[in-house]
C-alpha cells in the first residue's frame, strides 16, 4: 500500500492503518484485501463485481469498512454490494470512494449498494466520496444506494462529498416498515465547474415510521447542484426534508422537494432555504482579525460540520 | 337580474348591488352589463372572447369588478382578459366565477388573464371561485394569471375557492422588474371527489425585487389536491413560499417547491407542512361544548381565514 492509496483511505474512511473487524478494500476495481469475522461474512459475487455482506442476527459493536479506491487514470468501476442485516443487530458500515486521477481521462466509480435491515437492528452507515489528483482527468461518482428498513428498525446515514468529485449523481431509495426510522444527513461541497444532483425517496409505509432527511450543502465557483427529496406518507408517520445551501460566486443550486401525504394520520414538513453568507457574520469574523477568505471558510467548516 | 344570480355574485365578488366604478358583467357566455368610468375603459376584443381593461396613469382608488356567472348546464366558457394598468396607480380588481348547476352537464368555465402592472403601480386583486346546484353536473375552473409587474409596482394576490369546483388547473405566472413586490395568496378548500393542481411559477429578474407565495387548503373526503410552486431569484431578490394543507377523511396532498437561485445575492427559502388537525385543538374546543363537527368547522374557519 503506498502512499497515496493511504491517503485515499484516510480520507474515504478515516482508515490509518488495516482496520479492526471486518473489511473489503477494493482497489482499481479488483480486490485488494479482505477480514470476515465469526459474526460478518462478505462473499463475492458471482454474477457481477460486487459483494455480499451478510450479518448475523443479534451482532453488537463491530464495524465493516468497505473502501473502493481508484488510483489508474480512465479507469470506469461499478460495484453491486448488498448488505444483509440480520435482527437485532447494532453495527456501523463505512463505505466510501477515493480517487486519485493524475492523467487526462476521467475515472469513474458507480456504486450501487441495497440494504436489508432486520427487525430492531441499527445501522450507522458513512458514506465519503473524495477525489484528487493534478490530471485533467474528470473524477465522476454515482452511488445508488436503496434501503429497505424491517420492523422497529433504525438506520443512520451520513453522506459527505467535500473535494474532487466533477459530476456525481445520488440516488437514495427507502422503505420503511412499522416502527421504522431513517436518519439522513448529506453534506456536499462543489468547486470549479462542477454539478451535484441528490434525489431522495422514502415510503413511509409502516405505522408509526419516520424519516429525516437533511442536506446541507455549499455550491462555489461555476458549479451547479439540483436537490431532490420526496417523501410519501402512505399510514400514520412522520416525514421531514430539510435542504439549506450557501451559494458563492457564480454557482446556482436548485431545491425541489415534494411531500405527499395519502393518510389523514401522516404528518410532513419540508424547509429549504438558498443564500450567501450573511454579511455581518462575516464582519464580525473580520473584526476578530481574520482575512475574507479564512472568515468565510471558518463560516463553512462550521456549516458543514 | 334573478335570486340565483344575485347570489352568485354575492359569493365570487361579494357584490349586492350594481357595484360602484367599473364593471363588467358576463352571464352565460355573453356580456351582460358594463359600466366605465373617466379613468377605467372595458372594451371587448374583436379576435377571441374576452375583454381589455385599460386604467390611465395616475388612477388611484377606484376598482373594478369584473365577475362571470354560468347558470345553464353544460355551458363551456373561455374569456381572455388582458390588464392594462399605468403608472403610478392604486386600484382594486375583483374577478371571479360563479357556477349554478342544476343539470346533469359539465360547466365550465376557463379564464385567462394577463396584466401589464405599470411603475409603481399598486394593485389589489381578488379572484374567488364558487360553485353550487342540486344537479349531477361537474363544475369545471381552469384560471391562468399572468403578471408582468415593472419597475417598482405592487400586486397583491388573493384567490379563494372554496365549494363546489369538482376540477380545476389552476397556473400563475409572474415575472417581476427591479423593485418590484408579489405577494400572493391561496386559498383552497375541496371536498367529495374534487381535484385541485395549482402551480405558480415566478421569475425574480429585476435588483431588489420580492415575492412571497402563501398557500393554505383543506382537503376532505376523498378529494385530491396537487401544489406546486417555483421561485427563480436571477438577482439580488428575496423568495419565500409556503404551503400548509390539512387533511381530513381519506383525503391526498402533495406539495412540490422548487427554489433555484442562480445569483449569489438571491435568498430563497420555502416551507410547507401537511398534516390532519391536531387532536388537542380539538379536544378543548369540544370541552367548551362544540360537538366534533363543529370543533372541525370552527379550526378550518380560522386555519382559511
Amino acid at each position: 500500500m503506498d502512499a497515496i492509496e493511504k491517503n485515499l483511505l484516510a480520507q474515504v474512511a478515516d482508515l490509518h492503518e488495516i482496520p479492526e473487524g471486518a473489511y473489503n478494500i477494493r482497489a482499481n476495481g479488483k480486490l485488494q484485501s479482505r477480514n470476515t469475522t465469526a459474526n460478518i461474512d462478505i462473499v463475492s459475487k458471482e454474477d457481477k463485481p460486487g459483494i455480499d455482506i451478510i450479518i448475523k442476527p443479534g451482532t453488537v459493536n463491530e464495524s465493516v469498512h468497505i473502501p473502493v479506491v481508484l488510483m489508474e487514470s480512465g479507469l470506469s468501476d461499478l460495484v453491486y454490494n448488498d448488505f444483509y442485516i440480520g435482527e437485532d443487530c447494532d453495527v456501523t458500515i463505512v463505505a466510501g470512494c477515493g480517487i486519485h486521477n493524475c492523467g487526462v481521462d476521467t475515472s469513474k466509480h458507480d456504486g450501487v449498494h441495497e440494504f436489508h435491515i432486520g427487525r430492531n437492528s441499527k445501522v450507522k452507515y458513512i458514506e465519503r466520496h473524495y477525489g484528487e489528483g493534478d490530471g485533467r482527468g474528470e473524477n465522476i461518482m454515482n452511488p445508488e444506494t436503496i434501503v429497505h428498513l424491517d420492523e422497529g428498525s433504525y438506520m443512520e446515514m451520513e453522506t459527505t462529498q467535500i473535494k474532487g468529485i466533477d459530476s456525481t449523481s445520488r440516488i437514495t431509495r427507502g422503505d420503511l416498515a412499522a416502527g421504522a426510522t431513517l436518519e439522513i444527513r448529506e453534506k456536499i461541497m462543489t468547486h470549479g465547474k462542477q454539478f451535484a444532483k441528490t434525489d431522495f425517496e422514502v415510503d413511509l409505509n409502516g405505522e408509526g415510521c419516520s424519516a429525516n432527511v437533511i442536506s446541507r450543502s455549499v455550491a462555489r465557483d461555476e458549479s451547479r447542484q439540483e436537490f431532490y427529496s420526496t417523501i410519501n406518507g402512505n399510514c400514520a408517520c412522520a416525514g421531514h426534508s430539510e435542504c439549506d445551501a450557501i451559494i458563492m460566486d457564480k454557482a446556482i443550486v436548485s431545491a425541489s422537494p415534494k411531500l405527499t401525504a395519502a393518510n389523514i394520520d401522516a404528518s410532513l414538513i419540508h424547509e429549504a432555504a438558498i443564500g450567501k453568507i450573511a454579511g455581518d457574520q462575516l464582519i464580525k469574523l473580520m473584526t476578530l482579525g481574520l482575512t475574507e477568505a479564512e472568515a468565510e471558510e471558518q463560516i463553512i467548516n462550521g456549516f458543514l460540520k
